[in-house]
């Protein structure tokens, strides 16, 4: 199991897997945050998925584990509910410049992701393409035509830019990804639960 | 922090906290199993979270996680989709035979169960008294009613029998809470999204 983004203070810098999508995840979570704090949506990341092996107790209390692993996450690691609907998404950074690899996403979070828009839910990916300073958010409905269309394993920055929608970076919310949500979506929410207005 | 349910085969038989909510746990998770593999509802339990202090990395490709410890959740272990609809709930087991403290739920899960049934969700919890051999299921609107109108540390079994409905075991789906969802929430749910039938 590869080493996932998000605790990069706690071990030592040389770690070669340590700062893998922290900028993306952290830009995420305050929005996130912001989205909370303003009545706007509760989304949340979910944990990472950990196997524990061995836990010591120091005293009833308190315990200390000592022997874990990584998991690989069997959905995505976003989701939460937005004007009364379901929203599901994963959020993955690429050094990449001209594709983003397919690998940096699980088969199972993408078999995930359909189930969530067959169940009437929203679904996407967001994509940074951190070489290029550019982020996108893509329709899990496209991404999935994609991988179902053509037998590629990656896919080329060119239908990002032709499918996908940019997101801007601001001061607050960080990344808005809802207002993005909003135009592609335009519709599907029951207004009553826009909290905000 | 206590020890959370779910790892019980991965250490010792005499460890205090061990048991502490497995049953219940595996119940909720073969049920949700269920309704993923026959299309009905996506619903997951979220990882237990773990702050991450100490890996280790015997290869690049694998990495052993040294020191760690379990931080208090700050939303319910379980959410998904079922028929369009957002799902969002608790479950806990407790062995009190004439009430079930509130100790067992943090106040930021009743937050969150609030926030959620704001934004248009269907938030509940699952409670078994497990000496009594009885489960139910109470409406987050009812366990928060209870909560703001009383001044009480616990909530005696009469309000669940009086308010929440009893859950039954099956063969299978083990515990098919998603039927009492359809009763309790009637008129909620998007029908076209219903795959099942």
């Amino acid at each position: 199991m590869k080493y996932p983004a998000g605790i990069k203070k706690s071990i030592k810098k040389d770690v070669y897997y340590g700062n893998r999508g922290m900028n993306l995840e952290t830009d995420i979570n305050v929005t996130n945050k912001y989205y909370l704090d303003n009545d706007i949506a509760v989304i949340h990341k979910k944990p990472t998925p950990i196997t524990v092996n061995k836990v010591d107790y120091p005293s009833r209390i308190d315990a200390v584990i000592t022997e874990a692993h990584y998991k690989i996450p069997s959905t995505t690691d976003y989701n939460g509910i937005y004007k009364g609907k379901y929203i599901d998404f994963e959020a993955k950074e690429t050094k990449n410049k001209t594709s983003f690899p397919l690998s940096n996403i699980h088969k199972h979070q993408i078999a995930h992701l359909n189930a969530i828009i067959k169940h009437g839910g929203i679904g996407f990916i967001i994509v940074s393409f951190t070489t290029l300073n550019k982020l996108f958010l893509l329709k899990g409905e496209d991404l999935i035509a994609f991988i179902e269309e053509r037998s590629r394993k990656s896919i080329p920055i060119s239908y990002f830019e032709e499918k996908a929608t940019i997101l801007d970076y601001k001061f607050q919310p960080r990344i808005d990804y809802l207002k993005v949500v909003d135009n592609l979506y335009r519709g599907e929410f029951n207004e009553k639960f826009n909290i905000k207005n």
